[in-house]
């Protein structure tokens, strides 16, 4: 089965988004989640702080015991024993006594307050205290960040360095976050090449290659990438491999819409084809099929045709695949020129930005991909409409807000 | 020498910025390039493309031969060969000739267009001409993307997908890149241990191995992070030992602004301790120092005071050391209740936003993670400011801006 009649953009949205991705779960090191995403709600197993701690190097008192004192009225206390970091004191402070105290110790029991240790100095085993501090002053209570059995993060969220924090201090040394799909990427087209110099005839290097090992990597997803001849039992063999390993394959070349070209044609007999051709420019002849319940996402082979239906049709996939949400912004810019586009077609116009500008690069064609290179954005032009007036609002995707 | 009065925020910055970082290179194989920062200029090696071709499936013919015929009346071409992708012909198209080409196909001698498969029909070796193509149509022109020689990229450019696949096309398999720096990270405090659970008394979880480590990777420099109990012959030597593998170490605890605090005495003792207490709060007691021409960021064992420092002292050396520069933009939003700030401090206030809205959370304190972790930017409130009001503009740092 192939289809050629092209569908709107928003169809072959719908088919891509009416399938499940597959997701699972991984449950690792903590120290190695920043930027995952959690598969589980964090419910703290300890308090944090887990005990009353001083806040300060100070000295652990009774409060009422400074009350009224001053620099020109000192009183006067007896230091009891001394708590470094991560000892404590098995002694309890009475009146006319203190303890001195490290940082994050705990406040030994009778006492209700630490006093800084600018305000103090030492006289043998004396203290002349010359200010006041009221109860709980520079006292860090128990549990007053959070309380054992408190939700703190909800699955789903993207680890921030602060998020790994909490969930140390809530405990955890192992969590479980979704795994990073891995994607199998597959380039074909015989006249392909990596790079060199200089290039036999007919040689063509193969960009794709490079590219969509950074687009994959660009959704943290990872690849698994290699290149096919133009052979359909080569095609299909590496897909089925890919089956076997991969969450979604990714293929480029081999999707001319004019007739079955090698792609599409192996995934329409492994299984289905379910979008043969887009209404887009570039990137018309862009392929999606399911086998085995993997996605397969055929695109073009032209450099700048493949990079534009990666954005459009399989960024958020792979991003689903690790439950990662998003909508990028589309922004309003003025068009810094009158600018032509197909009536029935959804264009992607790269352009370059600036205050309220955005500016169409003139160099286009699917293979020129210094169009990509020069520009930051698409002015993105709805099949509806027949071309924007310079001055004319505009809908502008950074490039930078498609990064995870 | 140990400091102990605080200075304003910007002669810290000026002091750090005052020195030169560690800056250097490596080449690397180009498929492992997606997000380096180029060190070199990349001039293409080649013509991309190398060589005239086809950018169609069709047939190579002299326009000429197609001028005046139609569907109502075709014309009829005798097919001379075939050319695959990756092939080329070594036969010259004749008038009345064609040769049926791949996309990406060398066009052949004597033809200057092709004509699209969907226009043409095949009666044996006869083919069916009922439309009519101009010179160039459907050619894709040598060097038409770009010229050996061209400069197509500039040392210092973060690379996106697109700018790997250009390097490609220009003929490269390696590049030089900016290295990305190893960053020494010591934790301090003997009462620090790794997450479990229960906690024996006085032990308290070292959040900031896991923040800290995450906050490097923001930066894409490379964490290398260990734990030293407060004992200044193991800090200074783990100072030692990172010197010699790492491009600048960072601190946490010990930084205590009353008295020299140990990790302050130990730098001061190898190198020379150039800030000691910031007028910014959180984070007051930030050190830095230099030692061996290496810079060492002391920053508070307070895990939300580390945090906020690293973000405004640290983030941008780490940077500076890929040789990526940005300023993450400040933005404005109204707040939605009176804040308290303190004169001659700069602060960073913890807050959600939505809208034109910035919500200072109430909760605060330099140990309290889940102010962090419930806020998604900071209010920034400049030292000469005392305090905003309920639906005053102020200055919005988001979190997400610091990320590269």
């Amino acid at each position: 089965m192939f289809l050629s009649k092209l569908i709107p953009l928003k169809e072959a949205l719908d088919i891509i988004n009416g399938f499940n991705v597959k997701i699972s779960v991984e449950k690792i090191s903590l120290k190695d989640t920043y930027n995952r995403v959690l598969a589980e709600n964090i419910e703290s197993l300890l308090d944090s702080p887990s005990f009353d701690n001083s806040a300060m190097d100070g000295y652990a008192l009774k409060a009422e015991d400074t009350f009224g004192f001053s620099q020109s009225n000192p009183t006067y206390l007896k230091v009891v024993d001394s708590i470094g970091a991560g000892k404590a004191s098995k002694i309890t402070v009475k009146n006319g006594e203190a303890i001195k105290i490290a940082t994050g110790a705990p406040i030994p029991q009778g006492a209700n307050a630490v006093l800084m240790e600018e305000y103090t100095q030492k006289k043998e085993n004396d203290l002349e205290v010359s200010s006041t501090v009221a109860p709980g002053e520079n006292v860090s209570s128990r549990a007053e960040d959070f309380k054992k059995g408190d939700l703190l993060l909800k699955s789903g969220k993207k680890l921030r360095p602060q998020d790994v924090g909490i969930i140390a201090s809530a405990g955890y040394s192992e969590i479980t976050v979704f795994k990073k799909p891995r994607i199998g990427v597959i380039t074909t087209g015989s006249e392909l090449v990596m790079p060199k110099t200089p290039l036999n005839e007919a040689e063509v290097i193969n960009s794709n290659y490079y590219t969509l090992k950074a687009l994959v990597e660009s959704t943290q997803a990872i690849p698994d990438i290699t290149h096919c001849v133009d052979d359909a039992n080569k095609v299909k063999d590496q897909i089925k491999t890919f089956l076997k390993s991969c969450d979604a394959v990714i293929t480029t070349g081999g999707t001319a819409i004019s007739k079955g070209d090698v792609v599409v044609d192996v995934v329409s007999e492994l299984g289905d084809v379910l979008i043969h051709g887009v209404a887009i420019k570039p990137g018309k002849p862009f392929g999606f099929g399911m086998v085995d319940q993997t996605p397969i996402f055929m695109l073009s082979g032209y450099p700048v045709a493949s990079m534009v239906q990666f954005d459009v049709f399989v960024r958020d996939t792979l991003l689903k695949m690790q439950q990662i949400y998003r909508k990028p912004p589309i922004i309003k810019k003025k068009a810094s020129r009158k600018i032509a586009s197909s009536l029935g077609r959804t264009e992607y116009i790269r352009a370059d930005t600036d205050g309220n500008s955005a500016y169409p690069l003139k160099i286009k064609g699917s293979g020129i991909i210094r169009s990509m290179v020069e520009s930051n954005s698409y002015i993105i032009i709805e099949e509806n409409v027949e071309g924007i007036e310079k001055g004319e609002e505009c809908n502008v995707l950074l490039y930078e807000a498609l990064n995870v």
